[in-house]
């Protein structure tokens, strides 16, 4: 459908595509959106323009067109254009191609995450995206465009070498062992690119850990020099430009609270094919309080994990572990870098549980990309954690990150405000409240005050005495101490067994 | 999940619910969105606010509490109080439901409907309600749900006596039919309270073209007395709260650019349920530029409406016309307000199709109400409008809505920029384009520009000789001629017939 304007000069310039402005109710009469594509034609020339809209600027009959379009083309003033609306980006055909059940192919996820991250299409869009999520099954090989869609619609890096990872599905508190998977993968030659993530609504994120003991936010030309130098980093991964698409369509199905598990699956993946990863192991802790609540589901995630794994060429092995407490004894950035020091420089009050389960996942890693032999694995990464190795490969990070590498566990600053709590009869502890942890970590401050969170003196089993320490509270400031003191009222840490 | 924040005292009054203000870094670790009910505890006090966020007058570890909270209760400043996200609203668990392909029950979609009136839904939520539309199937009883809650969230008239209605679904240039309907089958005593739209992509809706010849802008107050003094009105039936979600489900199924039929007969059912109507005719072109273009799918829209009317008590009766051509001689607000008036005061010049159309509507609403026996209702209406007796109804209708009822036809101002084209060659009349001539007018300045828009003086069929006149267009200002001079060069109002 042809339709004519009177062509206005705007002196207006825009970085970019060429900008032609209407006034609202024009728009509304021709059914364009915001930043639609429209062809503007007069004469023998032709031009696509973004559109964009005002109510001050251009009347009714007229278009607006910025100043690049008067300096590329022979307009005059006033000149009446035809101007035709480009159909919808396809990228919105797909989807609702999609939520009518339709199985979708490569260009059509394509066009859908490109335009996602190019930002033609707004949030209102992506939750129509986000909806077919929900109502319609995507199958494995859609799962499968839609991770090389979101990998190769950003940055993706390539390293020489054996290229190896480890990642944490999450949702459980402590469990730090990437700051000792690292340096240990890295100590045999593998070459681990590690990005981890902050926390969102958890206490700390490995970033946030890391970041006590040195600068996280680096560049990815700087990540090139690391892993040349090291085999490996401990960076934050935000920033990059990996999968970009990820943190819209999560913002996008922030309304429904709740995040489908095939998105999950897609968005981890998709960011470890952007980094070039060729094994993985996927630490997936299965519990009441975690992501993965029971085993029915955990089959089903690990089974796309693989598969798509299988699809990229990389081999990915999913390790359950049984999550019942967290894993160490900190909870908030400082305390979980403290045990990390302790495991890796093999302090005596060491968290065992936190040095056996990293043990477990380097070992898993090693066995993954046989670097060792089938059942060797753990051996090996004891050996080199118990040697010193593996200390040695994290002072060199820290160093090349920017931090002190000669700092000693026992110097990491805490909060300066302590408040300790003691068994109040003897007892054995039969659980510990993952996520009454959680909570109480983050109203003493944790993640942004990193020097607050709890330590937990007891675990699962331990057998306590009346006057034994119970757990540490550390907080930034009074207010922050009192808000957990108050709240502890109302919630448990410990659950004892009955006598 | 307990919480615990410091009070602080904000000095704002909100009228309506209690407000709680909480700092972004806060509100996302909570999870919680905008207007999320929170439930606040302290002592033995319990209060439900609604959530705001700000960053610049409420701190991490604080909750800003406007002044009603204050007012009210007996809350200390600073005092640590308890908070806890109530649970999101079960419009959200609805849709979820329905998107992952569940049957909703009445108190799940009253919900959804409740909370878009409401707005406690956003623009981005409700989007996940029309993606539910498109991805899953709702039954005849969902359907009637949807309708009696979207009749329900917003104003409900009665009146007294047989009330009825004609209504048409729309897409075809000209068809001002219930300006005769109305007066006709008001003169008989039916009760008739048509509320009419505006134009959103059409050159005139029957609001705009109504009013060149009275204000249609009006309260429910005077339209209660419109009804009582003549049994009838003919207003625009915005702004009068009649199914208020209606627009807000619209405006967030825009990024499709399509209206699932089944939003249509519900938005139509649920005004008239609203406007208490318990006979309907249903004016459906079937054409290939109309919004149904196929019978096959008019079949399947006709037994939906006649399937809601009955579950409302209310009999309807789908009367489907084959269109082809634009329906009247003029396309425009003023051209059709001169034909209307034209059939009214039965002008030698009066459109025949468009009189003919009239009456076929009145009559069969004549039918089916009872008023006549089946095969008299055209014959009934044909009388009442050549008698003079719809005229003078319609002089009540304008005098009351406050209007001239002695306007003659002719006397309509129209555009003072006029030119007509003429036939070039003898031929025969094929086919006249009613998109062409849409947008045609919408070129010339209509709807907004009211005395703009064009007149076809030539039908399908007409055997037309070299000078004859084809059509003319009238435009209130010569920019606006322009235009539509330009653009008649690239687009066909007539095709003809080969020899």
């Amino acid at each position: 459908m042809p339709y004519f304007l009177k062509s206005k000069k705007l002196d207006f310039k825009a970085d970019g595509p060429y900008v032609a402005v209407l006034s609202e109710p024009e728009a509304k009469r021709l059914g364009v959106q915001n930043n639609d594509d429209i062809e503007i034609r007069w004469g023998k020339h032709r031009v696509i323009a973004e559109a964009d809209f005002t109510n001050s600027k251009v009347k009714k009959g007229e278009i607006g067109l910025f100043h690049e379009i008067w300096e590329d083309y022979p307009l005059k003033k006033g000149e009446v254009v035809q101007i035709k609306v480009l159909s919808r980006p396809a990228s919105i055909k797909a989807i609702i191609k999609k939520l009518l059940g339709k199985r979708l192919n490569y260009e059509e996820i394509y066009s859908i995450i490109k335009d996602i991250v190019s930002r033609r299409l707004g949030r209102s869009e992506i939750s129509y995206f986000v909806a077919s999520s929900f109502a319609r099954h995507y199958n494995d090989t859609e799962l499968y465009y839609l991770t090389k869609a979101m990998a190769e619609t950003g940055e993706q890096l390539r390293f020489k070498g054996k290229v190896v990872d480890k990642h944490s599905v999450g949702g459980l508190a402590g469990n730090r062992t990437s700051m000792m998977v690292v340096p240990i993968v890295a100590s045999t030659g593998l070459v681990i690119p590690k990005t981890s993530s902050r926390a969102v609504t958890s206490p700390a994120g490995t970033a946030d850990t890391m970041e006590v003991i040195c600068p996280v936010q680096h560049s990815v030309k700087s990540i090139k020099k690391f892993i040349k130098k090291n085999n490996c980093c401990l960076v934050w991964g935000g920033g990059l430009n990996i999968a970009p698409s990820d943190d819209r369509i999560i913002r996008a199905s922030h309304p429904l609270g709740i995040e489908p598990y095939n998105k999950m699956i897609v968005s981890i993946m998709a960011k470890k094919v952007a980094m070039g990863i060729k094994y993985l192991i996927i630490d997936m802790p299965v519990g009441p309080t975690t992501k993965i609540p029971n085993i029915k589901l955990a089959w089903d995630v690990e089974r796309k994990f693989v598969y798509l794994g299988k699809r990229f060429g990389m081999k990915v092995k999913v390790k359950m572990t049984d999550a019942r407490e967290p894993v160490g004894r900190g909870v908030g950035p400082a305390l979980e870098a403290r045990d990390a020091l302790r495991v890796l420089q093999q302090h005596p009050l060491r968290p065992l549980d936190l040095e056996k389960k990293s043990i477990i996942l380097a070992g898993e890693l090693f066995e993954l990309c046989g670097k060792v032999k089938k059942g060797r694995g753990r051996i090996r990464a004891r050996q080199i954690l118990e040697s010193g190795e593996a200390w040695k490969m994290m002072q060199k990070i820290i160093k090349a990150q920017g931090g002190n590498p000669d700092i000693k566990a026992d110097d990491v600053t805490l909060g300066a405000i302590k408040k300790r709590y003691f068994i109040k009869k003897n007892a054995t502890i039969k659980e510990v409240l993952d996520t009454s942890v959680d909570d109480i970590a983050r109203l003493l401050g944790a993640p942004d005050e990193k020097l607050a969170g709890i330590h937990i003196h007891q675990r699962i089993g331990s057998k306590v005495k009346k006057g034994d320490p119970s757990f540490t509270f550390y907080a930034q400031s009074k207010e922050r101490m009192r808000l957990a003191e108050v709240a502890l009222k109302k919630m448990k840490i410990f659950l004892f067994k009955k006598k």
